[in-house]
């Protein structure tokens, strides 16, 4: 870490920043500036405290990170890609097959979670999603089946073989449409449920919940897919992640979605972040899936922009799927049909093999 | 709310979006084009319906809202102004005074905490801001003291007379610098020590939390403070209260804090969101309080930008203050000292009295 | 177009939006809403009427366009796609090869010019770009070798057989380094030499000359690529297309190179705005030409971003590329090398190969 | 100005690194870090040199500026605040009077033009603002009267003695309805009938016009307005004043006007950049003028944020007025009625003689 002290800075505020410095354990370096200007290097560790602990300090200017403010999720830390293996042979990450995982917004009823999951499942993809707590931006729009539709998930993975992916939206207790709470709070339900735990990104920022997640699958280690916040730098979305890790449990996926622009959204509701896979795949060793479906918000551009992030070197897909998207309860418009998928699944294998 | 329908929408398409709106209980009004493109009106009290219901359906070009998508925080539902008494005569909200809001980032020790409440006090400020509990974008930034803090904070209440705001960051359980946890959980405690609860804009969107903390304060009614997240649309924000005020608590005061834009972070942190001052005054009856400090990030923009929220209307202020800024533990750059503040004091409330 | 008329919009306004629709020769229907707000609809060719003819008057509440603000660059205006002859057998846009545009940032010396057009030409790269008049945002940057770098490129044509793109920077006249000022204006010159305008991305919204532009090319019809603003809609981007194509040059190819978002620059200079290939693709039926290099901004980033535009659809890449990117004049961050280029080009071609 | 050298950084890339500093005619100090890492400073004045020409080579990971990259324009080079004298007692910037522009959007006709000069001058506004070339979005927008407009801003000055400000819209020649072409072009056309010549946030970039502007004006030393483009980051604001001032005409006033966010244009059209004004005039000697009406859109918003831009700081305002805005040909729902000028016109009068 390097410190810039302004044009301004005493001596008074020179001294607060060392004393700080070796107060904290650590060793620096002054370098006197032919202009004035002092900078000073500190040596070590630092991958612990963050700049804003010396940036805050009268008289300094800038800080400067050598290291990277995330440490345990760093491809500096570790340079192997990071392999999440969900049993059965269905790995995510590394040099492998893509993880393909689709399936249904919302769980609505057996017969749509069946049919959408017979098709899945002889496409190949392995993993199926479906949302049994849904959190919508109204108080007023459909909140999800609840422990209903974990049940549901429940039937598909003894039916059909299928790894399940639900999210956990928070550490509430979920009120069904009747106005009944349920006895357990949303995390530790779908723990129970879930091969891997998705956390939205609505909470990308909740950092209780990160880690109380984190210390709550300390001993399971349950994969957690983790959501970029539509408006996080990468940087935060990585430090999020840290959370997580450094609370306990290392097997965390990336997921992209779409970031928040000026873009109009009635050609694209979120503007896909294809760039950010490399970044990603560059910084981390972390597994970097993307989610096509809710970066554009509708069915005819989500074909391309999958392709695209699997070109970039996505890990795979998460994408939206419905039997009937004329008739879906939530985010018909941005479901792809079953054919729709067959297609995609093929060319992104395709270009997959091309790559690698 | 009037539905456009697509110009290659099929009759199947149109039923369907008709049976949804009886089977929802409402009437409905054709409207043939003469392009061949069909409008569908929608009659009756359709607040508690989102757009999606309609929007998600297939050949909906598009769905026009004209009530509004939050109902019991418009203007509209209830056109005077609400006023959030605190007791002691201690009120936000309405055409009297500004409420000004003051106190340091987070509470560091007792002596730093007595020193700024009695300045705080003495000019004339009658509630008093601090943080036990720090959401920080690192896990290896200072969290907070928590309960210790809020002890802190009640002293403070008891001594000055100071009505305190403090943040509570979530459902989860405070972990302390020695690795122990709180025995309730954030929420539980805040709610026991604070005056008005803030909810900071990472959780803006945490609607389970939104609703459970409606849910837990229905009886009490304890004012609470929502920041608007750092990327949320205004729609986004009045329904964010909407989710506080539909499960029970009527008493919010929205805040508003700085967006993110492509603005360089070296000038501005964050783009103080001035504007949406006028329209929040226009679109519901809350208060709205503007906090300069976050805004902005650097103590020299700070006066400018809080004279500039009251010249737009806003009915008071959340400052960051510090007795010693160039120490703080956390956001020192972005505190104003005693006699900063107490400079903005004087001059906003001559600007208040010129426009009121 | 349907105009929406706002709840306490009086007779009188009504009124005044139906002269206007009859005097502009049009015919309206006025739809009597049973919530007493009137909605009217105009019948007819509004494609050359923009939206705020009326949305501007009193009582309007918001004004719903049917058919699109662009005209002539619209699929629905001609569904074929448009393909760019530019001789030789070279085409950008239609079902067949890429179209690759690759070369320096800034044409710096006669040996820089002549190597990298040997390796591109080599490859089998039939457009060479290069930067004879370079938009820099500090006034003490070096702005480009003017006409003598457009010698450099009518060599390199002649030498090669390599069709050539470079940029008009405006209408004013160029100074060079010693403070002469060339004879004829950078677009006339440009003009002379270029077998592609490029315009680039801080002009497409002066409109004036864009203007001039169409009508001093009417005759030529010579090619022109136009790139995004870094902050344009994708409506005024196909509105700047249609200004050329209005006044009377068809031949302009769209080309998308990044938008400014608030992603970290450290990472990424702009966002890749690959999710508009699909929606360009669909809008309009000229070619799409996507620009990795200004997108992401460091050469690490290149080739996956440019593999994910041609797996989106996109017609053909500009690329910046440099036989020694470490001395590079300009942006020699972003360029990438030779075997680069080669594995780029390999690539993408064997991607356009499996989706076509 | 320091350079940061990368970890991975070679002695030949050093080398390069420290010829270019040589070559370039300044001195350096190298300082070893501990970490292996290099810092390098370099000694001068360095105002007239890009970070980019250190930035692009190889080896180098960041580069700091401690000198602004803007000099002529910054208040280090001259702390005194500028003052802009157009005659008759009619300043621009500087502790005095605040400085109001206000007229229509477009000039229209004789009449509408004579009514508000005649209301905007009673109220003792001095400055006249009138577009007689407007840059639209659309081809099929009204354009403007082009010099029959700025023959009736030359009656208006006659007859009431008021200032006239009006935009250059670019070098290009006008087209008027009948398709003629104008014989001079448009920036010759406004140098002559001008007070205030404007350059709107469309052409901020086309830094070649702005260089044609400095050098045309060089001589008459014109006050030129220069308006910040909606996206464009307040560094490359200050350097496009700093084109104008280098080629030779120091007279520029700084003009905010909004900037495109993720905000809904329904609430806002452009998010009001308040906070800009603390920085500009902290960081510029140039007088900062604001403009509501741009920046919001809506009637309604435009005085709160006007008084909040006055409370900021900025040393006027620019504002759309029309005598009629429901019948206006452009931009009549942000346009004021004549007794809510008056009402901004007091209020801000009176702010600003609170703050001086």
């Amino acid at each position: 870490m390097i410190i810039h002290m302004s044009k301004l800075a005493t001596p008074e505020d020179q001294n607060r920043v060392l004393s700080r410095i070796t107060g904290a354990g650590f060793k620096y370096e002054v370098i006197k500036g032919a202009t004035g200007i002092n900078v000073i290097g500190i040596l070590g560790d630092l991958s612990q405290i963050s700049e804003t602990y010396f940036e805050d300090l009268e008289g300094v200017d800038k800080v400067v990170r050598i290291s990277k403010a995330y440490k345990l999720v760093s491809r500096e830390y570790s340079s192997a890609d990071k392999v999440i293996d969900l049993g059965d042979d269905v790995l995510v990450g590394g040099p492998g097959e893509l993880a393909f995982m689709a399936g249904p917004c919302s769980l609505e009823s057996e017969d749509q979670v069946m049919k959408i999951a017979a098709y899945v499942s002889l496409m190949g993809i392995k993993i199926m999603r479906g949302g049994a707590y849904k959190p919508r931006t109204s108080p007023y729009s459909f909140q999800g089946h609840g422990v209903e539709g974990l049940k549901l998930l429940a039937t598909v993975r003894e039916k059909f073989g299928l790894k399940i992916i639900t999210e956990a939206t928070g550490l509430h207790y979920h009120v069904n449409q009747d106005g009944v709470r349920e006895k357990r709070n949303v995390l530790e339900n779908v723990i129970e449920y879930a091969d891997i735990i998705q956390i939205g990104a609505r909470n990308m920022k909740s950092y209780g919940f990160l880690q109380e997640l984190g210390i709550l699958t300390k001993m399971s280690k349950q994969p957690i897919l983790l959501k970029r916040g539509d408006s996080s730098k990468l940087k935060d979305f990585l430090l999020a992640a840290e959370y997580i890790v450094a609370n306990g449990n290392p097997n965390v996926i990336l997921c992209l979605r779409g970031i928040r622009t000026f873009e109009d959204e009635k050609f694209q509701r979120y503007t896909p972040d294809i760039g950010a896979i490399t970044v990603l795949k560059r910084e981390s060793n972390l597994p970097v899936i993307f989610d096509p479906s809710h970066s554009v918000g509708y069915r005819v551009n989500v074909p391309g922009v999958a392709l695209a992030a699997v070109a970039a070197g996505a890990d795979g897909l998460l994408i939206e799927t419905h039997n009937d998207p004329a008739n879906a309860l939530c985010d018909g418009e941005q479901s792809v049909t079953e054919s729709q998928l067959a297609d995609i699944k093929s060319k992104a294998d395709a270009i997959r093999h091309l790559l690698v």
